[in-house]
């Protein structure tokens, strides 16, 4: 006898942590629209949509913009791949996990990587880079924009800059930031961009829209052989997606679709309005979460608008607060990442989310969770300043 | 002004080509679910159960069984980009176009790969194979059970027996048949075998299940340095679907449940009575393109039951014929793939889609269009011989 599966039927979620988010309910809706095959004019149609709708969320005007199939780590991993030849020199700046993923994934693919390293929760100085650059012919340097561990902002057009009087390309890690804060790959002069679909932009997990310039088109075109992997290999990628529609594997179409329906909401609400939005959903957030007497973590200078990172107060046990949180009031936070492990929780309001109802809902859940676990906080404070603050940046231009 | 991006509304299709094919409508419910966070315990009990049923799918005892994040191509890269290290001998048999993929994702991930060149149609014969065995100690050996560039099916069970005497590894591509027609992973002893979802599983494009076994997972820990991939290191996939949930990457929820679903569906039918069915549906639909006057193409010892080659009459127009199915019918056939293209139709028949009224379907579109077409056929011997294979091969053991 075989075991009897049950009906699917997933718990109710507010999923606050570092993404996946709750994705609009018209992006779940899309999703389940029947496929089409690749090759059908009703489809390619629609791929050429998404190129176009790529293009306005990474605001560029480069046709090599399209979805990679996978995780932003896929996307990621693709324009290294396909740029990297054994040997090339890349710069990687480390300050969190994901700019130590980018190096492991440099390395893996044949680059000697040099890191610039700086501590958790500030940003890179455009000078480390700078002297970098200095040392050696280098042929890309790849930084995390907002990087999910540390919930920090890096500027860049003052590094792009540089890249290109050293004739070093650029890739920049955008999976946190697109959508939620301003990403400007053309004024910023960026070769490469990778962002990530189930955060700021609202749809689900599975694509990674990602764009890259003329600059890292000619590096494609001079390898000397092929990438070391055939499914992330970005020449393949792009020819599927540009009107040659050379085959390379059967889209996700339903992903394609959900791609598809979240990137025509960003569209529909204007960048700089999602912007704006997450930017006073994130000072609500911030406002609260200090009126809880939580400590931030992070350079109040950078810190992301999406993402919040506040530190666990001595004797409250973090795992414990987040548990209470999911099993009482279904909400999702996250746990550090690697040193910051036990040592913050990360509160997430990113896409669907960043509304300041998830703002007080996330907040009235850690208050009362925080009292029951014997962290004395004031009653109604989080709300008030939440409020506050929510109607103070709302009020900024 | 931007541009007015319409109501996503894709045109009925019935998907009679190579894949995708159209999914259960249980399965597209599934997948519009609202996602879980991949550390919820509810999605890691979820997790569990897709483990357990690409168990059942695979007829294996291996816990080394969930999907690769992406199309069944992917899958094949984290085996063999994984398995093999540079200089490491792989044998790949090539009678078709995946056997010649499956040998460029070998050669990229640093492989000496050696094909077996077989005629496109037939089956490769186990000498061949013998052969290049004995030439020099190989890592692995490749082959693609159901190629849907030539719709035969290749016999493993004396292959896999050889690939143990001369302690090679062994590798199958059971994209197209996985659901549709016997694939015995333990009793053929095979080392590593990928499905594809958007074929006989009746799934979405966008997760591929595997599977390996302990002789892999040996060759795995013996490595003498990380694979040339990062978002497909096998390893790093498996700890990720274990137990220790070591985070990887945001597995997309949707898809996770609409693979789930489709499983569970299979579970339900049983793999014995779903084989049966494609066969059925198979044998209706080739008996049928033969009433039709249309030559089938490939070793009728070895056809596959839910692909049908079809060869293209002289003077009837290949493209023509396709668009016009699609046009008129939403019928999407697929043409030849290199070599056969423009040669052959390619008309499959899988999953949800493997049902007497979709041989019906297509057969009478087919006849319609060939005759409108100038290429005279019989009306209605079609449907006839149609029926009258089908009621036959239902009636066998």
């Amino acid at each position: 006898m075989h075991r009897h599966f049950e009906d699917l039927n997933p718990p109710r979620r507010l999923l606050f942590g570092a993404g996946p988010s709750n994705p609009e309910p018209r992006v779940l809706r899309a999703m389940a629209a029947p496929p089409l095959g690749t090759l059908d004019p009703a489809f390619t149609a629609l791929v050429d949509e998404v190129a176009e709708l790529c293009r306005y969320v990474f605001r560029t005007r480069s046709w090599r913009s399209f979805p990679a199939p996978g995780a932003a780590r896929a996307g990621l991993e693709a324009v290294l791949a396909s740029v990297v030849e054994a040997g090339d020199r890349v710069v990687v700046g480390v300050n969190g996990q994901f700019g130590a993923l980018l190096a492991e994934i440099a390395r893996r693919h044949g680059a000697a990587v040099a890191t610039v390293e700086g501590e958790w929760g500030r940003v890179l100085e455009p000078d480390a880079l700078l002297a970098a650059l200095r040392q050696r012919p280098t042929r890309l340097v790849a930084l995390v924009h907002a990087d999910p561990s540390t919930g920090v902002v890096q500027p860049l057009a003052e590094i792009a800059r540089a890249c290109r009087e050293h004739d070093a390309l650029l890739l920049v890690d955008a999976a946190l930031s697109l959508g939620g804060c301003t990403v400007d790959v053309d004024a910023w002069d960026l070769d490469a961009c990778v962002g990530g679909l189930q955060k700021c932009l609202g749809g689900p997990a599975g694509l990674a829209p990602l764009t890259y310039g003329e600059r890292v088109e000619t590096v494609l075109a001079a390898r000397r052989g092929p990438p070391r992997t055939s499914f992330l290999d970005l020449t393949q990628l792009q020819d599927q997606w540009s009107p040659e529609r050379l085959p390379h594997h059967t889209p996700p179409a339903g992903l394609v679709y959900a791609l598809r329906e979240a990137l025509r909401i960003v569209q529909t609400e204007g960048l700089e309005r999602r912007w704006k939005r997450h930017r006073c959903v994130g000072a609500a957030l911030a406002a609260g979460l200090e009126a809880l007497g939580l400590r931030l973590f992070g350079d109040p200078r950078h810190r992301t608008p999406m993402l919040a990172l506040a530190e666990v107060p001595e004797g409250v046990s973090e795992p414990r607060v987040r548990q209470r949180l999911l099993n009482d009031y279904g909400i999702e936070i996250a746990p550090g990442h690697g040193p910051l492990y036990g040592r913050v929780w990360r509160v997430g309001l990113m896409g669907y989310n960043a509304r300041l109802e998830s703002a007080l809902a996330v907040l009235g859940a850690l208050e009362a969770v925080l009292a029951a676990e014997g962290f004395g906080v004031a009653p109604h404070a989080a709300a008030q300043a939440a409020h506050a603050a929510y109607e103070d940046a709302c009020a900024a231009v």
